[in-house]
């Protein structure tokens, strides 16, 4: 685009993403954003302007990966982020261009045949007890093999090297009753990637022989990193990202943003960010909370997370700079589950736009100055805001 | 696209461009246009529908080109007209296609290095005394010269012949201490163009030498007329265009409009556009001072060229036909500066839509019937709105 012709130097932006922010009308009538008491917020949206966003497009409801690369300017639709690459960030695995990344499940086999798809759901202290005995597999060939338990019977395979494919058949036959499939090639290109997941398997299975449940496991989801441009080339902004969650911070450092370590809560994030205002230019922060009561169905619980992020306002809006609070989609406690509603948006800038809101709802934002955008849209917003866009053409 | 498959012939359409229309909030809430008192575009306001228009992008403030573009019906992003030919047609020099038009800048050398790269900014007055030397250099091989004095420093050379090329290395080499660049071709098919240019320079060395300040100029900005089809062909119009700053004329003589000569006030051009108003279907009126006063951050200056427009507006209503009032782009006198936020806009047809705003201003315009749309959608919506689009389909 048109942008990286235009961008200079100008303020500092604060992204706050309220993980799950709007909402549907609960009690028949009122939205959580509507029942909740904040003051803060419902100041800044009679102060400054209000839009809406919407990360992918007409009723689609995005995962933390897409809604997030929408947020940090990149049409989701072009950069598709694997499963795998995905649940290895969620792990807090460490993903470099070339890596392929797999989703694995234990599962447990007789006579060759599989007859539990996710060995009886293990617990998790028993997967880590198994994952622990697959270690002994770090290297075959040139490719190092890293693992890292999940939850029950899932976990996550790495593999690091040279000419490595994620074009690689899945071996879960999708039912139980059936063999497991070998993870054959998927293009030329993808015959060593094959030749050693083949033999990872060969020696897992004599490795994990013993075990009652989990004496196998499946693989799906191979994912490659996207090639994806870095955020500081493509906006021009030295970024920092914070998130107590390994799933959003490892989509900061997918696009190259600065992440520190050991920030558990949100007063830890907000800490490192205090701490790192001086040395960027744009800083993403994440508020989880108002999102796990939203899939919780527990309205209550959602009010009160968003009346607790509200109170934190004061203290972001002290570090200065252009502050843009949303959320990278909707979790409305009404469906338990993502939406793929129009999520708020409020800029704290006069320069962004006129004000046109009593409140920061739904129902304000909508008829916002901001209009309503893809989330993509919003990055430009902030620079143009910050005064870090040139003008297009004479 | 469609469009040209659905066009008929229909009523008379009048596009009013009040540069620099929309603002935002001075004094810490209301706008220019909230703060005017507009008894005229307010009480249209209220008969007729209204929206919001956006230039290029999120975020990207247009420059009188690409805006007005926008506004002709062609996507700034497709048809990018280069600084040369916008300087010149801001200068009233014709162009035509296949011409090159040149900025240019008088500099001081000194042993052959740049020691002044706008030669102490001398006098318009300085500048037309030489540049009347230059003109001297008329013909280089087939080719025509033509010069034309600018404000201090600045002058355009147009070079007018066959087989010219824009792709030629910039001759500034953007700081003082060094020698000028040549001319170079940047592909094989801008030898000529380079050539010719060498000459200009190694005549005009000669011609210069004794000038104190300005003994040479630097080059930059080359540019050709973009392939662009014209208004008429788009859209099935014959058209009118009139306003009192060359670069707008040159703008609308681009799409092919015709535009009345001596327009040296919106009064003017008020008087042209009644005497002309039986022989076309479309007509582009101007209005420049909200812009200016706007750049100016001056937003007492700006409430009274808004009160000023509205005035006219009964004058413009008199003449019959479906009226859209709008602006190219916002000039905010709090940015000082064009801007990239939604314009407003109204269209004088209760066919165009319902009517939702108390006035005319940006708050009531984002939500009006008309929605938020890119600028080059507002001919179509007007070709509807003047029964001149078919139906698509059956």
């Amino acid at each position: 685009m048109v942008y990286r012709e235009l961008l200079q130097e100008g303020e500092k932006i604060i992204l706050v993403v309220v993980d799950g922010l709007g909402g549907l009308p609960v009690l028949g009538s009122f939205t959580e954003l509507e029942l909740a008491n904040l003051p803060n917020l419902n100041s800044l949206a009679k102060r400054f302007p209000v839009g809406a966003l919407e990360s992918v497009g007409a009723g689609i409801t995005p995962g933390s990966g897409p809604a997030h690369l929408s947020l940090f300017g990149y049409d989701p639709l072009k950069y598709r982020i694997g499963r795998g690459i995905l649940e290895a960030l969620g792990l807090d695995m460490e993903i470099r261009e070339g890596y392929v990344a797999i989703r694995c499940n234990f599962a447990t086999l007789k006579d060759g045949v599989i007859v539990d798809r996710r060995a009886g759901r293990i617990s998790t202290e028993e997967n880590r007890r198994i994952v622990e005995k697959l270690k002994k597999i770090n290297k075959v060939e040139d490719v190092e093999v890293i693992w890292e338990s999940g939850k029950e019977h899932r976990f996550v395979m790495v593999l690091r090297g040279e000419g490595l494919s994620e074009e690689i058949l899945e071996t879960d036959p999708g039912r139980e009753g059936e063999r497991p499939l070998d993870p054959e090639p998927l293009e030329a290109s993808a015959e060593k990637t094959s030749r050693i997941l083949k033999k990872i398997l060969e020696i897992s299975r004599e490795i994990l022989k013993d075990e009652e449940r989990g004496n196998f496991f499946l693989m799906r989801g191979y994912a490659k990193l996207p090639k994806i441009e870095k955020f500081e080339e493509k906006w021009g902004l030295r970024a920092f990202g914070t998130a107590s969650y390994p799933m959003y911070r490892g989509l900061a450092k997918l696009v190259g943003m600065y992440v520190p370590k050991d920030t558990p809560d949100f007063e830890a994030e907000l800490a490192e960010l205090e701490k790192n205002f001086d040395n960027y230019d744009f800083f993403y922060i994440h508020y989880k909370d108002a999102d796990k009561a939203g899939e919780d169905g527990d309205w209550r619980k959602k009010v009160l997370a968003l009346e607790r992020f509200d109170s934190y306002i004061p203290r972001i809006l002290k570090l200065g700079g252009i502050v843009a609070i949303t959320g990278d989609h909707n979790t409305p406690s009404l469906l338990r589950s993502h939406s793929w509603h129009y999520v708020p948006l409020l800029i704290t800038s006069l320069k962004a736009g006129v004000p046109t809101a009593w409140s920061f709802t739904e129902r304000e934002a909508i008829k916002g100055s901001l209009g309503i955008r893809k989330s993509y849209e919003l990055i430009p917003l902030l620079l143009a805001s910050a005064n870090r866009l040139k003008r297009f053409g004479a």
